[in-house]
């Protein structure tokens, strides 16, 4: 017998069909699944695995108590995190203490970026956790860029575009192939940076990778600066290509 | 009824389990199959889905006809690779122009390195070309690791080890958390290097992630040079941990 184990499962960029066999597998065999989301949204990594529930799924969702409302260099936003993450833990553990394993539903690799990070160095030692990998948001967006991200030797940056225009000036320095994460209201900003270092012209805005109602433009063609959460800016390598 | 087509499928890391439910379903179906291999050998890309093949399937094996024998820079490696992609091109589309779509193995992702990009390249325009993204071998060490690549607005950086040591303390400069690709014979100058940008400490070494044999220790533990083909160097990230 297995001892009850919390599943971080990456469940992929957006279409059910780019979960791993593995995910999928413990995904419909799931007692219990918990998932992040936005109070009151239905959750990316939840929409994903619709359909795909066994009948009579516990579910926890997880709802975050800030999004963008406070900055994240104040005080505040660690402190309110921090007891949001407690809680998590806390709704998880019992079910594990109960004999019940937990699937957490990530939306593309759970070691990646993400929130279930923060439960996972939380969980470790007192329970047994098993990540499962996935496909990332990134690949999604290179895939349905139609181009390749890197060739050969090229170094790849991925770059959140949360960072002050200095650290991003100095992140687009090094690389030869880019990917820019975590746009929304930063892209104005992400724009200039591009603009500023060269990059203006091959940058590519792509939007809901893998997902319905998937885009791809120049980032030059883009009219308005509306960048929704599930979209991300690639420059592509121009490395070896014999 | 569907043109014929070309699908570059990325088969993930290594572990069959890792496939995308899309890659299980289309290598399950194919009537042909190519993936590259060193002559000789298996081929890392076939030996994943190894019992997963239809009855009766043919078998396109793509042998390099170099490795390693000659230098990337010197003009008889690109003109040597050159003519070897033509006679894949033409090999994959004789099978299409006779009705057959190809299914093309790729180990991780099609479009993050790798060599599908150089058949993908010649193939756009004439041939219906459909990618499907993998798990990447790093998100497999990173997985092996314990521990998540990035947090926060940490920025990661993709590394390829066979640059030279100016370019490698110039990449290594910039990232919060580093994947170390292609070590193979180039072992010792990345430990130079990463010892003179104060990373050694923090550098994992992995071996064979997700798959039989995987091995993951503290560089600064590791006490020979000896990295095969499927092994990289991870820096892990230390940003905002709430």
């Amino acid at each position: 017998m297995t001892r009850p184990t919390v599943y971080g499962v990456g469940v992929g960029p957006g279409d059910p069909d780019l979960m791993s066999v593995r995910a999928a597998r413990l995904v419909g065999a799931a007692k219990v699944v918990a998932y992040f989301r936005k109070a009151g949204r239905a959750g990316h990594a939840r929409t994903i695995v619709e359909g795909l529930l066994a009948d009579g799924v516990v579910e926890e969702p997880l709802d975050y108590p800030v999004t963008t409302e406070i900055p994240l260099d104040d005080p505040a936003y660690a402190s309110t995190l921090r007891s949001f993450y407690e809680d998590c833990v806390a709704r998880l553990s019992a079910h594990v203490a109960q004999g019940r394993d937990v699937v957490v539903l990530c939306e593309g690799d759970p070691f990646l970026y993400g929130s279930f990070m923060h439960l996972y160095h939380r969980l470790l030692g007192d329970v047994p956790v098993v990540v499962v990998p996935g496909i990332s948001g990134m690949a999604a967006c290179w895939t349905a860029s139609g181009t390749p991200i890197t060739y050969g030797d090229d170094v790849l940056c991925v770059v959140p575009a949360t960072l002050n225009a200095t650290r991003l000036a100095e992140a687009l320095k090094t690389g030869d192939a880019f990917v820019i994460m975590k746009l929304g209201r930063n892209l104005p900003k992400v724009r200039r940076s591009l603009e500023a270092a060269g990059l203006l012209d091959r940058a590519v805005y792509v939007e809901r990778g893998a997902m319905a109602g998937e885009t791809v433009m120049r980032l030059a063609d883009k009219p308005d600066d509306a960048a929704p959460y599930f979209s991300m800016i690639l420059v592509h390598g121009q490395g070896r290509r014999p």
